[in-house]
C-alpha cells in the first residue's frame, strides 16, 4: 500500500462533502470474501439492498444500482429516458447542476438551462416560478424533462423538491422530473414518491458512508414506460434488464458485490437510528456550523433562509482572502481536508462537510480546524465560531446515548 | 451484514473464472479509509496505479481506469470510437463475445459475427484466416473495427491475438483491433502493444485478484485518435477527459478509492512474484487441471491444443448428465462454487476457475471437490482426476519458497 | 508489515494442529477499535463472553478468561489451588504434558509422572486404572491433584476423561482434577460439569479459532473453595478478584479487549453450526484422515482405537524417514505448514491439524500436500491416502447446506 | 459481534488513558491471518519485533515481550528477581503505583511504601530525596529493590526517572530499579540504559497504539543476574528461556502473534515519525490541554510544572461537583470516554487522555466536548478552554505535513 496520510501523526479528518468519511463497520463489511454473483448467497444479499435501498429513496417502484461512481447514474438516467436532441430543462444551482447540463450536451440532448445570473443563483435553491414559467411557455412540449439538483453539493444549498413538481404541475406539463440528489441522500430527507419524482439520481459516498464506486436511479413508472421509447442508445445503463433480474436478487452483469456489502452495512445502521433521526441530527449539526460562521462574521454561500443545506456549509470569503490558501494551511497545519469552491466559486469559498456519520464532537474538530486556519491566514474574524458553535450544540444537546439493551 | 456462507463451516471454494478469491492483503488494502480524491495523497496514489497498469497490459500508452464493473468498459471501447451504424466485426467463441455482440446492436452498431457453426466455434479460439479472408472482401473499408475475446471465460478458450493481428495486416486493412481480456489479464500473458491491440478492455475481478468495481480500456494512438471523430454519444466513458487529468494522478469524476487501494496492493503482489512467473504459474496448475480431466475420461471444453487457457477449464459432461446438477452436489456437500455453463452450453458443461492467487493446494482441493461431485452425481469416471493432477504437480514442483531474506 | 508469506503466491495452508486458521468473521471482529474496558459497552460484551464461555465447557460454574496465552492458564491452575511443595500425580501422555510437569517443578510443586515407558504412552490415551491404582495407595493423601491433558497436541491422542474422574472416585481420593483441553476445546467434545472436572484449562488458538492471546480456566466449587487456602504465591492469576469482578462484565485489570470481539464472534459461529454437529464434522474429518494415512501404509501415531483425535492426526514415519525433511518439502513446494514432531517425537512423525474451521475440501487439499511431500521425500507408499480419503468423505456426505432462510 | 457503539451515530471519541485509539493501520495488521510461531515467517516476525523494541525502549539489551497484559509484566518483574519475603521499596504516587505495592503483599514480598500523605503525593512525581534518605537508612542492604512509576496514569504525574537513580547511586545501595512506565512509553521520552534502570515494565495499549494483550520487561544485566538466585516461583514469566529462544526470533510458547503483526506496525509508524517528535508532539499537545483548564478555573491533578504528564491531564473539579456525573454527560452527549478519577480520587476528577495517535483536532474536540459537558453539569467556568487551547495551538502551529515524496 502507498502511505495515504502525509501527515505526521493521527487521524486524517475528512471533513469535505463527500466522499464522507466511512465508518469502521462499513469498511469491515466490505473487506469480506467476494462471493459468487449467481450464487445463492449472492441472492439474499441482492434481494436485502434491493429492498432496503427502496427506504431510503421512500419509494415503492425499483430503484436500481448501478456498479459505477455517481457520474454514471447522470448519464444512466438521461440515457434510459431521451433521445437524440431531445430539449431538457435543467437549472444552475451551482458547478454539479453545470457539469449536468454540460453532460446532456455531450450526449446530444439540447439542455436548456435556467437560473438566476452571476453567482445569485448558486446562492439560492432552484426557483420554482421559473420552471412554471418556462414550462407554461412550451405549449407544444418540447421539454421531455426537468432536471434539478436536489442538494447543491459545490454551494450548500438544498432545493424544495416539491415545489418544482408542483410548479410543473400548475403548468399541466407532462416533462419527467429528474433529481440529482447525490449528496442529499440519507442526510437530507428525500422522498421519492410523495414529491412525484421520476428519476432520482444518488451515489453512495456521501450520506451512505460508503467509498464511491456504486450509484442509483430511483424509478417511477413514467420513467420506466418513457425508457421504452427513448431512442439514445444505451446498454450498460439499460434499465430493463437491470430491472427484469433484479427480481430475483441478481444482475445482468458482474455487481460490485463487496460494496453491496457495505451498502447493507450502512442501511442497518441508518435505520438502526432511524431516518428521521439522521435528518434531524444533520440538521442541528448544520445549525451550529452556521452558527459559528455568522459569529466568524462571515457569509454562508446560502443566502435563502429556507434552503440550508444540512449536508455542508459553503463559506464565502471576505473580500482578497483565497479560500484554496486556507484550504491548505488547514491540511498542513491541522490534517484536515475541506472542499474547494468550485467552477464560478474557485477560490472565493471553501466547504465544510457535516455528513455522513459526524457528529458533535467531530464538527467541533472541524470548527477548531477552519478558526485556525482562517486565523493563520490573516483573515479578520469578528468572534470565535467555535465558541458559538458550542453554545448551539450544548444548549440543544439531548442525551442521545441509546439504552444498552437496545 | 447479512451471512454470506450458508455452509455449516469452514472456507468457501470460490472456483469460478472469477470474481477470483480476493487475497488477504488485498481484502485489507480496500477497507483503508477513503480519501479526498481531489488531495495530494489521492494524486500520490493516482499516479501510481496508472504507472503499474500500464505494466499488467504491456504498454507505453494511457490506460483509462473507470469506476465501474467490466461491461461498462466493453461499452467504453464501442463509444469512443464508433460512430452509429457503424459495422463491426465480431467473432462468436462464446457466451461473452455473444453478449458483447448484443450490446454493440444496443448502441447502434452493425455487428458482423464471425464463427464456425453450432458449438464448434465455442470449443476453439478466433480463426484468424477467417477474418483475414472477410476484411480482404471488405474493399470498401465499412468495418470499423475487429473485436475479439482473447480469453473466453465462457469456454476456457484462449485466442492467439498476434495472428489476428496478423490477419488484419495481411488483408491491408485499416479497421481498429479491439481485445476483450476481462478474464485474462494478469493470469495469461497479453501484450497491448507488441500484439498492435487498439483497445484492450480488462476487468478487476479476475487475474487482478480484485472485487468487482473497476475496469479498464488500453489505447493505442490510433484508437485516441479515432475517438476525436467518433459520433457515438459519450460522456461517463469519454476518454479525453480522463487521459487529460490522468496526467496529474486525478479523474475528472469521483473514481472509486477503495478499490484503487486494492489495484496498488494487487499489482505490488504480482510483480513481486513476477508477471512471467504468474503466467508459468497458472499454464502449470491449468495444465495439471486438464490432466486431471483427462484422466476421468471427460473432454475439457477447448479441443484446440494451443488455446487452452491458463485461467480455467471447461468440462464437458457426458450425455446425458445435467452439469448443473453436478455443481449444486458441490456446492451443496462441498462448499464450493463452480461456473455453469452459459449460453449454448447451460447444462452441458461446468468451468473451474484456476485465476489469480490459485496454487497447488487449492487446485487439489477444487479437483477433489469435483470428482467426489461427480461421483455422488453418479457420472462415470474412468480414473481418478485428482490422482493424475498431483502426479502432474509433483512431478513439475520446483521449490517455490522465496528467501526470508528476499 | 513485514511480508508473512515467503512463497510467491496463493493461500497459505495452516495445516498445524493450532493455531488454527482463523475465520474470515472473527479476523474482522479483532479489528474493530478497541472500547473503553470500564465503559458500559464493555461490561455488555463482558456479560456476553462470559455467558457464552460456559457453553463451550459445558459448564454452569464460573469460567475465567486470562488475557494471556494458554501456558499462562496452567500456571494460574496450580497457583490457585496448590501450595509450595505440594505433591501432583500427572500423567505423560506426550509433549505437553510433559512441559506441564516441567512447570509444576519450576512452580515448586512435586509432581509425579505417571505413563507407560518409552513411547507408548505416547500413543495412548490416560490408563486411568494406573491413577486409580496410585491414588489407593496414596491412603495419606498427600497427592493434591490428578493432572491430565485430555487432547494431546503433540501427538493425536484424546483421553477419555469421564474414566479418569471414576477412577479417582473409586479410589475414594479427595484430589483436584485438572484437564488440559487446550487443544480439544470446541473442537472434540468435552464436559466440565458432567465429567467431574475441577480445573479445565484451556486457551484460545486451536477450536476457537481465534489468535492466541487468551487462556481459560473453567472452575469447580472445589476449586474454588481450594484457592482461598492454596498458599502459593498468586497475583495476575488469582481467580478471586477475578471471578468477583466478572459479575458485571469487568475484569480487574486490563482485558484483551480485540480477542474478546474475536471470542464473541467465533462462539456465535459455533453456536449457529451447533455445537454437537461442530464435533460430528471433526470425528468425520478425522476419520477420513487416518483412513488416508492407513492406505499410504503409515501408521498414526496413537494406536488405541478408542483414543483418536478429532482435532489432529500424528502420522509416523518409517524408519529411517526423517519426518522433518518431509515438511520442509511440503512447506517449500505446497506452502503448507505440518506440526513437527515434538520432544521424544522430533524428526519420527508429523502431525497434521484438522481442527477449527477445518471442512471437506482443506482435509483434501491437506492430504494432497501430504501425499505429494511423502513422494517427493521418497518415501514409499502402498496407495493413494489421497483416493481413501476421498472415498470416505464422498460416502459420508450429506448435503450440508443451510437452507437460505436460515 | 455485539453492537460497541451504544450511541445513535459517528465515531466514538477515545479519550481515556489508556487504551488509546487504535490507528487504522494497525487495526488493519492485526487483522492478517495467524502463521505458524514455529515456521520461518514467524522467526522473520520475532526478530524484527525484537529488535524494534529495544529502540523502543533506548535499550542495548533484552526486551521481554509478553502475551499478556501490562499487569503480567509487574508480576514478572517481581518474581523473576525477588524471593519470598524480600523488602522492596515502593513510593505512592498515585493508584497503579498502589495496585502494584498491593501485588507485590500478594506475592509474599514486603513492601515499604513511602510517598507523601492524603492526596499531596497523588499531585506530584517520586520525591527522589525521600528515597535516598531511606536507602541510607537502609545500611544492611534490606531492600531489594525501588520500585516507582515513572508515568502515573491515575493522576497525569510524570516522575524524574533519572533522579530516582541519582539518588540511589548517591545512597550507594545496591537495590535495583524497577520502572513501570505502561503508559509512559513511547508517547513520553524514555531511556532505560541511560538512567540505569533495571527492568522497565510496559504495555501495549498505551503509547504503542495497539489493543491491550502484550506487555513488556526491558533488563539490565544486573537484573538478568538477579533472576538466575531469586527463589519466588516463576514458569511463564521466567525471562531465562523466553530471552534465550528470542536469539533466533521464537517463543518458548505460543506468542500473541496478531498482537506482534501491530507492534511490527506500530514501531514503523513511530520510527517514521521519528521519536523526538512523538515525544515533541504530546509535550505540545499536553500544554495546549493545561491552557484550556487553566482558562476554565480549574486545576490538573499535577501540581508540579515539571512534572506534567505528556500522556494525560488529570482535571480536578471544584468543591462539590461529582466528576464521574461530568464523565455521564459527557458520554452520554458527545460520545466521548473520559477517565474516571480512580482510589483516593474517586468522583474529584476525571482524566482526558492525548497520548497514542493523537493530533491537534483530536484534542481539540476531547476539550469541546470537556466544555460543554462541564457546563451542562453546571460546572462555573473563568472562560473558554476550548478557546485558549487553540490559541495555543494556532500560535505554535508549523506545517507538519510531510513531503509526498518522503
Amino acid at each position: 500500500m502507498p502511505n495515504l496520510n502525509f501527515h505526521p501523526a493521527g487521524r486524517h479528518f475528512l471533513q469535505i462533502p463527500g466522499p464522507s468519511p466511512v465508518p469502521d463497520r462499513i469498511l469491515r463489511a466490505i473487506s469480506y470474501p467476494t462471493i459468487d454473483h449467481r450464487g445463492p448467497e449472492f441472492g439474499a444479499l441482492g434481494r436485502q439492498v434491493l429492498a432496503g435501498i427502496k427506504k431510503m429513496f421512500k419509494t415503492e417502484h425499483p430503484v436500481v444500482i448501478y456498479p459505477a461512481s455517481g457520474t454514471g447514474a447522470w448519464e444512466a438516467a438521461l440515457t434510459n429516458t431521451m433521445s437524440p436532441g431531445d430539449t431538457v430543462l435543467m437549472y444552475e444551482t451551482g458547478h454539479f447542476a453545470s457539469l449536468w447540463k454540460k453532460m446532456a450536451e455531450r450526449l446530444g440532448l439540447k439542455p436548456e438551462f435556467l437560473g438566476l445570473p452571476g453567482i445569485e443563483g448558486w446562492r439560492r435553491g432552484v426557483q420554482a416560478d421559473l420552471i412554471e414559467e418556462r414550462l407554461k411557455a412550451d405549449t407544444e412540449h418540447r421539454i421531455k424533462a426537468v432536471c434539478v439538483v436536489h442538494n447543491e453539493t459545490s454551494t450548500g444549498v438544498t432545493t424544495d423538491i416539491a415545489a418544482v413538481r408542483r410548479a410543473i404541475d400548475s403548468a399541466g406539463h407532462p416533462a419527467l422530473l429528474m433529481v440529482d440528489t447525490i449528496s442529499g441522500l440519507a442526510s437530507a430527507d428525500y422522498r421519492h414518491d410523495e414529491w412525484g419524482v421520476d428519476v432520482t439520481i444518488s451515489g453512495s459516498q456521501k450520506g451512505l458512508m460508503l467509498p464511491p464506486g456504486i450509484s442509483f436511479n430511483a424509478l417511477s413508472p413514467k420513467a420506466l414506460a418513457a425508457s421504452h421509447v427513448a431512442k439514445l442508445p444505451k446498454a450498460f445503463w439499460a434499465w430493463d434488464e437491470i430491472v427484469e433480474m433484479n427480481r430475483t436478487g441478481y444482475w445482468p452483469y458482474t455487481p460490485n458485490t463487496n460494496l453491496l456489502y457495505g451498502l447493507a452495512e450502512a442501511m442497518d445502521m441508518l435505520l438502526e437510528e432511524g431516518l428521521e433521526h439522521v435528518f434531524a441530527r444533520h440538521q442541528r449539526l448544520a445549525a451550529a456550523c452556521r452558527e459559528g460562521v455568522r459569529v466568524w462574521g462571515l457569509e454562508t454561500q446560502c443566502v435563502e433562509e429556507s434552503c440550508h443545506s444540512p449536508v455542508l456549509t459553503g463559506v464565502m470569503m471576505p473580500e482578497g482572502v483565497d479560500a484554496d490558501r486556507v484550504r491548505k494551511l488547514v491540511y498542513e497545519n491541522f490534517n484536515m481536508s475541506l472542499g474547494a469552491g468550485l467552477g464560478k466559486l474557485k477560490g472565493l469559498m471553501f466547504r465544510i462537510g457535516h455528513l455522513g456519520e459526524c457528529n458533535d464532537l467531530t464538527l467541533m474538530a472541524t470548527l477548531s480546524g477552519c478558526e485556525m486556519g482562517l486565523r493563520l491566514a490573516g483573515v479578520p474574524l469578528k468572534g470565535s465560531g467555535v465558541v458559538a458553535a458550542m453554545d448551539y450544540l450544548q444548549s440543544t444537546a439531548q442525551s442521545m446515548a441509546r439504552h444498552p439493551a437496545k
